[in-house]
């Protein structure tokens, strides 16, 4: 594995210095953060990170790191380019102790990644077939899980993006990727059905693209975009996976290597926007 | 003032066979229900429907009745055309229990305004000018009040919604407002800023639409439409008029006006569609 010429900083002070001291931030292949990384697409981002860049750092953050294999998997094939964080989307503090593990560690990040979401949960989380099972506790659960979490992600890590900007990459900004879903589109929604969900992912999108327009009117280094997967073959979709079409399946490998592909093709004018796994804009 | 003609079905025997006798449920003038009406545009429009046509029947909702103040003084002026129920939209037994009496004593509704909403309570949720001020609690209690509660609210007057129909009024269909805002809007979102009731009313607007196409598919005679009413000089308002342009600053008598226009002169092609009082439709 290739070693990375960086100077780290290894004491808080000096990291108090790189704010003003872009040079020292200048991670060779950039530093990625995903969060809701234990499974699904949020590893595969993982994986092809650190596989498409063989200079590049990831911090990946789960609920419960010591059950995560899949990425203890990773972290045994790519050592030290690798971190593993706790971060449970609904405790602030545990975004807030990542942020400050980040910055003590790298001091700048370069790609933010939401990954995580909910649509079901056994028991407690019903996608709605209808307005008379509409509960309000579901409601809450997907808009504290799917919305609010991922912004107070960004909140949290603005500084450190403000910091690393596109510096070390081939971006001149540093961006943000939240998974969003299609049937978040209010326009796109001519099924009905699943209102937890689709009021949730709606709800990001509007949350997106408000703080897309004030991290534009501050010129910070930092563009946000929404991001439609696919129907991917993960535990999220397997319960409704009976109706998609021949072919409209797709693996994860194939899903995040057409995401990465538009996060690594964005330009500035992508700000605030919303992209399904093939580059087209979705409506709102 | 002019005393109505119809059977009203004493006894809850009576109210059950109703749903199989739509003839029963034609109340001249029709069933209003604005829920949110204690003070603002809710309570002008309860004042307008009423004045507007002497045959309606109004049903006026609000936290706290008794000190409701502006409903009592229309309710000593229009006696048994209104009648004042509690209803707390963030406590859904007091839903179910306005839903209850509704069906005693009329057994139908023809139409349902949601004129509650929140955007600032002092000490309590504050507009967000920056994400750095992004804070959960705002995000939830804005959500509950200005998404879930509308909805839950439409939840449980369904049934009489569907009951009732255009039955006794102009229209074809019964029909749902819904209080949304412009800045609501994500396409139209270019300020940034106020987060929390931003990503309500996008919510509400994703729920509504969502429910809308549940309707269209069962056939229920029931539209479901958004309004935006202006910057109207209400409570709501106040504390953010100081920006708003020379002319631009609706009273509530001229804004309900427009919207009752719109409601007057829905066609079923409009159901899922969010209006500006000035009848533009305004993008998602
Ligand atoms: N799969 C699809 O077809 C599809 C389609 C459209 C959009 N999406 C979106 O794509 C994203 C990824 O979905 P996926 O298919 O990979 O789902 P998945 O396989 O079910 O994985 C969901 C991930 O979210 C994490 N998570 C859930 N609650 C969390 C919390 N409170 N804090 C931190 N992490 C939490 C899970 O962690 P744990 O292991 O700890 O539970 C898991 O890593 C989601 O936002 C989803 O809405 C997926
Ligand atoms: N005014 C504007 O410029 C403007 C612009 C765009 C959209 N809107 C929307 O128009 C609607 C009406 O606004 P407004 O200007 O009339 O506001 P307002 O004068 O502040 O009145 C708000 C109403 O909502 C009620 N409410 C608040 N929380 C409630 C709860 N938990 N349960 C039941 N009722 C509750 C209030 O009742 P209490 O008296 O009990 O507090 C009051 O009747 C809102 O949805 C608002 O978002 C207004």
């Amino acid at each position: 594995m290739l070693k990375i010429v960086v100077s780290r900083p290894p004491l808080l002070s000096s990291i108090r210095r790189v704010f003003f001291c872009s040079s020292a931030l200048k991670w060779v292949g950039g530093v990625s953060f995903v969060q809701g990384a234990s499974r699904g697409i949020g590893l595969e981002f993982v994986r092809q990170l650190l596989e498409g860049n063989e200079n590049g750092h990831v911090i990946a953050t789960c609920r419960n790191p010591s059950g995560a294999t899949g990425l203890h998997d990773l972290k045994s094939k790519f050592l030290e380019r690798l971190r593993i964080l706790p971060l449970d989307i609904t405790k602030e503090n545990t975004i807030e102790a990542a942020a400050t593990s980040v910055r003590e560690h790298y001091g700048s990040l370069n790609l933010l990644i939401n990954a995580s979401g909910i649509l079901s949960i056994p028991d407690v989380l019903e996608p709605e077939r209808t307005l008379s099972k509409l509960q309000k506790t579901s409601m809450l659960l997907a808009y504290e899980v799917n919305a609010i979490g991922p912004i107070l992600v960004i909140k949290h890590m603005w500084p450190l993006l403000k910091a690393g900007g596109g510096s070390g990459t081939k971006r001149e900004f540093a961006l943000v990727a939240s998974l969003s879903a299609r049937v978040g589109s209010i326009g796109d929604n001519s099924l009905g059905g699943w209102h937890s969900y689709r009021a949730s992912k709606a709800a990001l999108n509007q949350l997106t693209k408000t703080i897309s327009v004030e991290f534009a009117r501050r010129k910070d280094p930092i563009i946000c975009i929404l991001l439609h997967p696919g129907t991917v073959d993960t535990d999220l979709s397997r319960p409704f996976q009976r109706n998609v079409p021949e072919g409209k399946l797709f693996t994860k490998e194939f899903s995040v290597q057409k995401l990465l592909n538009i996060i690594d093709n964005a330009k500035s004018s992508d700000n605030g926007k919303f992209f399904a796994w093939d580059g087209q804009e979705i409506p709102w």
